[in-house]
Formats: structure tokens, sequence, C-alpha cells
């Protein structure tokens, strides 16, 4: 539910206040996601500070649901084991008044993807982390909306956010908006502005990106030194380096 | 079906010339790999130019397939959901008048895994890319076979190719083959020639090697520079660095 | 079975002796281990110079267990599948008089699971790897406990071994923990002596990270230097670099 102030709270300050709340909370993030960037998730949040498991199992799910400060649901490597730990830990993330994020990896590569997609968006995901394709094909709902792209965008109902941060070698690196998408979920989880929690998670993404792509040598070289920097990152730094325009609802 | 004249127009200067058109053309890759090495194989796809897709859910596996350039079929860490999804994506590739390639991981150490492999080339995959063992183990057969060595070898009923490049560390990455076997899927996704799409992986994967150990400190740097070279490998350097023997059929 | 003079062999030549081994045997692993760090523990193998093998695939569990010259079981992403590979190997392994190691990763978290890892014990790993919580969760066991921690602790009947070896960056590293079991399976495959494998590998693991932090960046780039330093940790250097105390049991 988007609140009306939202977006005026939005500043290069409470950026970098969320993203040290977040080193000081160490939240656990459960992630449902696939097997490709499992990896790549899990050493992402650690780098940011947060604590993540990553269990599909049926016999788990629920221990794990119950334990965690927010969930991400990814929509790659979709199996019928996560689909049934979907459909259980999102109403048991929502009990315990948490948030949860939505990769909807890919659907429009894929019917079914697709509208399973739009079957989850009435159980309010905090935020949707998407590419443009994904983001068109989701089409019209009221969940705040994070599309990365060379712009990357908050969308709101009362208006957007845009930052200008990130490298070309970003889109080489499999994972990197899922990692991303699990950064906003661990932000979600350490306030109840899920506003704030993308426009952040994009921030200190994008700004690591920056920095790593000043000696890397090429993707590989560059995904190891966005680690590196995420871990890095200060509060102070994010909110020096931010490149940020807000652009309220005529 | 190799055609008479394939290994024919073999040159460093086709070879150049396919790498670039690889680039050029960014066709999409879906894989039906094994979870230990489902990353490194799109890491690798993307640095190559290529963009992969990994899913193998019965839903969306018809999506998937009908939407690729090529597809590679790893019988890794092979499980039900996996032989439905090769089943499916095979024929939907070959009526689409695609490639595939088959990389078949290990049938030299289980016994079910080496007749299922068998039982696959009555598909007629367009490559296979294999050790020497796997191939000792798969026995006879009209596709063209990648064999992955010291010296690396295409063979076909014409004659055979040997190249020679690569490193030791190469052995020591996990999934370095499967991420091969990935390459030469792209590149038959742009050429109808697979022996000049095998060579040409060999040569591509073959020289990055080559440049990524020598500054490399152990496997752990090599597999990270690996990835910088295959992204940083121009056509020109490609067929600069070249070692290349053709041996005609007698 | 601990038997008495398993702590009294216990030297810093013992362990570079038992390290030389590993390096000069190439024992197989198998490996039933969750899908977040399937590629980094086949990696850790590959560096220390084992031979990983991940299939959980009901038709092949039974070809690379008896093939294996021990066995990791990590609880982590169970799934019906795992479960099935575990009942199946575990025996197998036992039959060969080979050794299993156990990781119950996060057992602490999930009630299911502890009283899986609990049933487990029936069946007599070599060596359980645990973190404090988790060993804290399984309760009381007869079978060689490795606790990682800021030092390090193997214990046994007889008395207990302590190595004060490590980074923290080693905590930031997805599946660092688990990858440590492996090359204690590795080890357990080179010896009969459960306890010297232990201390071994948390030697070896922990002077690589000694090595590996002096020069990084962060835990992107630890990373990558402690699969280099694993590769090129030579006997001499572990029995040079190693701090173990051993305290006997009054």
């Amino acid at each position: 539910m988007v609140h009306n102030n939202m977006t005026r709270t939005i500043t290069a300050q409470t950026l970098a206040d969320l993203w040290a709340r977040l080193k000081a909370k160490a939240p656990r993030v459960h992630c449902i996601t696939n097997s490709v960037v499992q990896n790549l998730t899990a050493n992402t949040l650690l780098a940011v500070g947060a604590v993540p498991s990553m269990s599909t199992d049926a016999h788990e799910i629920d221990d794990f649901s119950r334990s965690a400060h927010a969930l991400l649901v990814n929509l790659g490597t979709l199996d019928a084991e996560r689909r049934h730990a979907i459909a259980t830990a999102i109403p048991l993330i929502r009990e315990a008044g948490q948030s949860w994020v939505l990769d909807p990896v890919m659907i429009d590569r894929a019917a079914h993807r697709l509208a399973y997609a739009r079957d989850l968006l009435a159980l309010s995901p905090s935020i949707i982390r998407a590419n443009q394709a994904e983001a068109d094909a989701l089409g019209a709902h009221h969940t705040v909306l994070a599309v990365s792209g060379v712009e990357d965008r908050v969308e709101t109902a009362q208006g957007r956010i845009l930052l200008a941060h990130g490298h070309a070698y970003g889109s080489m690196i499999t994972g990197g908006g899922c990692a991303l998408s699990a950064i906003m979920a661990a932000l979600a989880a350490v306030t109840d502005n899920p506003v704030l929690a993308a426009a952040t998670g994009f921030a200190a993404y994008g700004i690591a990106q920056d920095i790593a792509a000043r000696d890397a040598e090429g993707p590989g070289s560059f995904a190891v030194r966005l680690l590196d920097e995420l871990a890095n990152l200060s509060p102070e730094r994010l909110a020096y380096d931010l490149s940020m325009r807000i652009e309220d609802q005529p």
C-alpha cells in the first residue's frame, strides 16, 4: 500500500540512514529464487549485512518463513516445489506484517509464468523489481514498481524517482537483477516505506557498480569487485555519490 | 548431418568471422544443464554476447524452447524434470530447424546416464562436446564430435581439426567444459556448419584461457580472468593467436 | 568410532603429511549438498586436488556412491530427491568401508531438518562439521565434532584440538562452511583417522584464509583468492603456519 507521504521523505540522507540501518539490524531474508542465481543472491545479502536462507522444501518452508524478516520471491526456474513454497511463505510473511518483494524474471518469455506472476499481485508484494520488458508484460497494478534500466526508476502513485548509476557490465552478470531484488527485500525488512527501500536498493547497487567498474577488466572481475564494493559502501559514500531525481505526479 | 565441404571451409578467418557474427546476432540459447554449473554457463554466454535461459519446468519449456535459437542439453544432475524438459525441447528445436548440442557429462561414471545419452543420439545433436573418457563410453555415432583435452579435437567423417590452446587451470574449474559446450551451442545458432561452430568454440575458449592464465595466481583468479578475456576477445585476436591443424581423412 | 590414540598422533607433521596424501591420491568425493553451494564446493574440491561429483538422481546415486572414496551429506535445500539419495548413498558408502561427513546446515532454524539430522546420527558419520548453534541444536552424540568459529575446534572423547586461523570475510562467503566440510570428506577418504582429517581440514582452510585475506579488498576478492591459496598451499607451508593447541581430556 503506497502511503501519500512516501516520496516526500526521500532524500540522500534518508537513503543513507536506511543503508546504515540495514547493516545495524542484519535482517534475515528468506529467498525463494532460481537455482542459477542462489549463490550470487546469498553472497550479495551477506555482503550488505543481511542473513540469507534459501530452502524451498515443503517440510521446512514454514519455519524459515516464520523466522524471516522479509521474503524474496523470484520466478526463475519455477517448479512444483517452488510454487508450493511460494504459496506457503507469502501468507506467513504477510501474517507477520513483514514485506515481500516480487522479481518476475522473464515473464515476457513464457505465458504460464506471466499468468502466475499476475496471480501473485493479489498477495500485495511491497515492491516489484523488474526490467522494462517484464514490467510491460505485467501490466497495471498498485504496487511500488522498481524498473532497472540505463536509468533506474521507482514508480509510485505519487510520482517517480530516477537514479543514474550502474555500468553496462551489470547486464553481463547473470542474476545481477535478482541480487538487487534481494537487497530491496533486505531493506524492506528494516523500513515500512517500500519506496525508500526500492530507491536505496537502486542507489547502493548502482553506486557499488560505478566504483567496481573503474578498475574492472571485464565482467568477471567486475562481479568480484561489485561484491567488495557492496560490502565496503558506507552510508556517507552512498549519500555523497548519489545521483537521484524525484518527479512528483502533477 | 556432416556435409562434405564442412572442414574445407575452416580457416582462421572463417573462425574469426563466426566469432564476430555471434557478437552481432546475440542469439538466445536455452540451456537444460546441471545445477552445479548453471551460473557459470549463464555468465559465459553473457560474456560471449549470447542470451541464456535455464528453465526446465514442464509449464515453461515449450515457450523457452520455441523462442530459443539453439539448445544445450547437459546430462549432469539429471532428474525427472530435466528428462521431461529434454524430451520436450529437442523436438521443438529440431522442428524449428535450430541446432542442439549434447554434453554427456560423466556418462562413464553411471550406466543409466550412459544408456540415456545413447538414446539421445537418435535425435541428431549437431555437436557432441565431451572429454575422452565420455567420448569413449559413448561409442560410435555420426555426429560432429568435439573432444576436450590437452589438444582439443573436432572429429568428422571427412577428417579432424586439432587445436592447441588452454591451460591446466581449465580442468580445475567446475563446469568449464559445460560452459564451452554452451559457447558451441551459441555459435551453432549463427551458422549451419557445426564443424565450424565446434572449432570456433575451442579456439575462443582456449585462447581466452591462454591469456587468462598469464596473470592468474590460481584457479580462482583464473576463472575470473577467463570471463573477462572471453568478453574482450576480438575476432582479430582470435585469428592472430590461433594454433589449429586440419587433417583430412585419407 | 573414535579410537583411543586418535588425538595422540596429531602433530603439525601428520597434518602436513595428510595434506600431501590428499593431493597425491586425488580421491573421488560424492556430494549430496544444497543447490546454493554446489559450485563453490566443486571448485574447492578441485582446488585441493579431489574429484567432485554431485548427482542426487535416483537412477544414478548407486553408481556415483559406489565409485566414490568418500561422501558428503549437507542438509541445505533438502528435498525429496536429496532425502532418497542420502538414504541410498550412506549405506553403500558404509558397506564399502568409506567415510561420510555430515554438515547439518541451519538445523537450528527448522525443526523437521533437526529431527532428520538426529536420525542420521544412527548411520555413524565419521565427522560432523557445524557451527556452534548447529552443534548445540544437535545435542549429544559419539561422532568426531568439528565446530567452526573464531577459534575452530575438533572435539573427541579423548580431548579437543583448537586451531586459530581464518578471517571474518570467511563468514561473508555463502557455502564457506559447506566447502570446508567437503575438504574434510576428501581428507577422510585418505586416512582412517577422522580426528586428523577434521584438524587438517580446519588447518588448510584456515591458513588459506589467512593468506587470502592479506590482499583482499572485500568478500568478493577474498573468495577468489581463497580458491587460489587452497590450490597453492603446500604441506610445508601448512606445517609452518599452523597454530594448533591440543587439550587432552583430564
